[in-house]
């Protein structure tokens, strides 16, 4: 059918000029600032400016992950370019890749084929600088921590305690644990120390949740950044850090435009972990593509359980929005390994497979639908080796829930395979809908983690380990009980072991950590260890990239 | 006279857009890529297309620097607006301050009063982002050693032996000396380690020497990253990240355009430190400047002993430039501190002190006329507190050696107090001149040591360490005895020794490291410890930097 890479593809598209996508949603030059004929940043006046935000908001979301792939960003750009081409005013929120992971093993994350943001070389590598701001704003903080203490440590604060970490956008195993202050007096006081790869800084989601640059500011200086040797919390404000925290990310507060392959309008801004932080792009994106589009699309990171559940719990509560439809993505071969089959079998027809593995795309469509109470489509994003008996399977499976299945053909054939799909979503948002959280912000620590567990991810309940259940009560008793939570689970599965595919029943949750992020907003809760330094495979994709003489970059993909 | 503070001068200033002053140098559209309406990159293709480079270069340097301050970027700034007001086309090219010491106790390096670039905020925090690509391309690479050796090490790099550090742009202390890799084996491979800030890595000289892409990615991949357990050495290349490397730096080697505060326009690209490396902007800002200007101004770092060297025998000598006149900035205060005045005492007059200093002054000029044979001009940077007996004393002892000294006023004045300086300017660059270097490249390492120490430093000669020797035998063997020495140097002497103030005589220069950077192809000579992470003060600026709810940044100097 086809065989160009993303990049050729991307690469062989003449993209409009962003002045001219700016326009074309009436924004007035003065709110522009272009980086390079193609890119540019919205500034925030903008939306105190122009205040209507009436857009229709949906998000796209998908079945666990697995080894055989989804297509979650392919199928939300897809989706928006298939708007476009029935005649929609649309406009895309997406998150911006990591840098780290492009010269891992990772493929980019501005989608595939032919239903791709553009320029994705730019986007893939530093876009804007957004996220090297962020990583700057976090080596600051740490640079003024250790240098309070080397200079007198006046605060009090206990090196042993400290949990605020360095950070670099690339992916470095070697930096995970490390002792640092070596070298005699002259420099700094040894203590264990570590770096997490920039995306997992707190700072991260704090710039996707403020609303405002004060905002921004309060957020910053509200981050814990340790204890002192009496257990009291330690914030950047203690450090007097928030201001010039601000000065470094007052650009990068500005959401990022862009356009697809088919010149539909995207912001690309912001990427925090789904784990430890609640992987969604920034509130300003979002409300900047709901104040300019009649439609916004959007997604979260890994499956629903907990992209779909902390954009819901954590996104929507906090910035008061209210999404109007959720599209659930799903590929036969992905059912069929949540039904047990190996990644190398995934070409063959196997319908009992499918139906095992099925469970897993009807719990989550059942819970948009139940817990969430908003309208709901399955888009199948389409592969070749796909059966029609495989896929009629999906849709009569879905049917029963109420809910279409329909096969999104993006990738292949860009807006024009998403028509139907586009459809769909115009008549779900038309639905009235009673869109409700998973639980009650003004429950207890314990019973929002109850509810998550039983009504989201229906295991038994939660087990909270010794030292869990003693940062709960210090939470309380510091006064962040009525913050939402935000799981640190593995995406791989319902429930917190990544070999229970499909929709494990019977089991528990076992919460072995709660630490807050208070300049986000929210209280993480660990159930095992994650990764937040990712490290570098036996051969790098970075040994195969390169540049011509006139810069154009090829084997970033 | 005034009391506004620089960043109030600067944020007082409507500047014009960055599209018009491109357009003022005919610079078509395609090449110049907005970041903002007021900052552009202009693109290297430019220069392939208009390969021609006739406009006059102009260096500006300065004595040793003091605790006074000399203003040597100030000078440059407002000379080329005094040019403007004179009506000459010129184009500045200056380097880009470094993030870390802005929130250190250092100022900005945007020059100050009425002769600044702006916008000074962004100039002075992340500008386009070149320095976030060097920190990114230089990390990558020290993932790329570290999980080389996690992975098996087939290229026998010995751990003890990596020359390769990492790089942070900020001031941190406590990463000069660390033990990363730690937390067993899924973790790396414990080593000791440490952190440059950004400025000083050999990505930051490689790339202000680079001509193009390829010369770029082959510098890239010529750069030691350390040696092998039979101390072979051991190169980017050799672990194949020159390639992504370049791809990290494919934007960060188009230049970036600015203004002054009266519209001339100013390419800012590049800042390497003066002592590990060359200290001056890069090549490609300094060609653009030529190109389109009929008159370049640019300047170097430290003193012209260190700065106005490496500009000539280093950056002028790889790139094929020739310098048509020289300016050495002094100010009567600072000559008076290497007279031997306390910093407290320098309001008063004091004409035997500043007789004791002026041979600082004068030994530079002597060897801007006699060693490389160019034009010279003192610019004394005007302060308040000089008497005209001071000014008369300077200008006298500069007329024997048949210089003319100019008084600047561009600080309090702008361009109109850099009319007399700039018309001195013009004139010397119609004298014909016999450009020459301090040495001729193809001397042994040590006859290139002895030259630069006797001809430039005025020692009576170089005593190498055992440590040295050995060093220099290695180097020698490995085929870099033809390469440009880089000397490291204290900047507050002519000698090795920072309290020898003035234009000390009878010494010898001690060199206790040799060290080759092939990438950015010089070897460096290390005199003494050469800081290359600075660490924050008891009360660092951050602290009092703030941004209000527009985005406007206060306090920031």
């Amino acid at each position: 059918m086809k065989n160009k890479s993303d990049i050729e593809i991307a690469q062989s598209c003449t993209p409009k000029p962003i002045s001219e996508i700016a326009e074309a949603l009436n924004i007035e030059p003065k709110y522009v600032e272009q980086y390079g004929p193609i890119k540019a940043k919205i500034d925030y006046n903008y939306l105190t400016d122009h205040p209507a935000e009436d857009g229709k908001l949906i998000l796209v979301t998908a079945i666990n992950p697995t080894p055989a792939g989804e297509g979650k960003t392919t199928t939300t750009i897809g989706l928006a370019d298939g708007m476009k081409k029935i005649g929609k005013n649309v406009v895309v929120a997406l998150r911006e890749p990591s840098l780290g992971p492009v010269f891992g093993i990772k493929g980019g994350a501005a989608g595939g084929g032919y239903a791709q943001v553009i320029p994705m070389e730019d986007i893939n590598l530093h876009f804007t600088g957004d996220f090297h701001a962020i990583g700057a704003a976090n080596n600051l903080l740490a640079a003024m921590i250790d240098n309070h203490i080397h200079q007198g440590n006046e605060l009090n604060i206990d090196p042993r305690k400290i949990t605020w970490k360095r950070a670099v956008d690339m992916n470095d195993r070697q930096l995970r644990n490390i002792v640092d202050g070596l070298g005699g007096k002259k420099n700094g006081v040894p203590r264990e120390d570590g770096f997490d790869i920039t995306v997992a800084s707190e700072i991260m989601a704090v710039l996707c949740l403020a609303t405002s640059i004060p905002d921004l500011k309060a957020r910053l200086g509200r981050m814990i950044i340790g204890y002192t040797r009496d257990d009291k919390p330690v914030t950047a404000a203690d450090l007097k850090a928030q201001g010039a925290m601000t000065a470094l990310l007052k650009d990068a507060l500005k959401p990022n435009l862009v356009q697809s392959l088919e010149g539909t309008p995207a912001f690309i801004h912001g990427g925090p972990f789904a784990n430890i932080a609640h992987g969604c792009n920034s509130v300003m994106a979002t409300r900047m593509a709901m104040n300019l589009g009649d439609y916004a699309i959007t997604e979260a990171g890994f499956g629903a359980d907990l992209g779909a559940e902390k954009f819901f719990d954590i996104k929507c509560r906090a910035a008061g929005l209210n999404p109007s439809a959720v599209v659930v993505v799903a590929t036969v071969r992905a059912l069929k390994h949540h039904g047990g089959v190996a990644v190398k079998d995934l070409n063959e027809e196997n319908l009992d497979a499918l139906k095992k593995g099925l469970p897993n795309l009807l719990q989550h469509v059942a819970n948009i639908k139940d817990v969430y109470h908003l309208p709901c489509v399955v888009a199948i994003n389409a592969f070749p080796t796909d059966t029609k008996a495989e896929l009629d399977l999906v849709e009569a499976e879905c049917k029963k829930l109420g809910v279409n299945a329909v096969l999104s053909e993006v990738w292949a054939k860009g807006g024009e395979g998403g028509v139907a799909l586009a459809k769909e979503v115009v008549k779900l948002c038309e639905e009235p809908n009673d869109f409700s959280f998973a639980y009650d912000i003004n429950d207890s620590i314990e019973g929002k983690l109850d509810a998550i567990a039983k009504n989201v991810y229906h295991a038994d309940g939660v087990d909270l380990t010794t030292d869990a259940r003693q940062q709960m009560e210090q939470l309380e008793s510091l006064g962040f009980s009525n913050l939402p939570i935000c799981m640190a689970k593995t995406q791989y599965s319902f429930s917190d072991d990544a070999s229970l595919l499909g929709a494990p029943k019977g089991f528990n949750i076992t919460v072995r950590n709660l630490k807050v992020s208070s300049g986000a907003g929210f209280i993480v809760a660990l159930t095992g260890d994650i990764m937040t330094m990712p490290g570098l495979p036996k051969v790098p994709a970075a040994e195969n990239i390169d540049v011509d003489e006139t810069g154009k970059i090829t084997g970033l993909f």
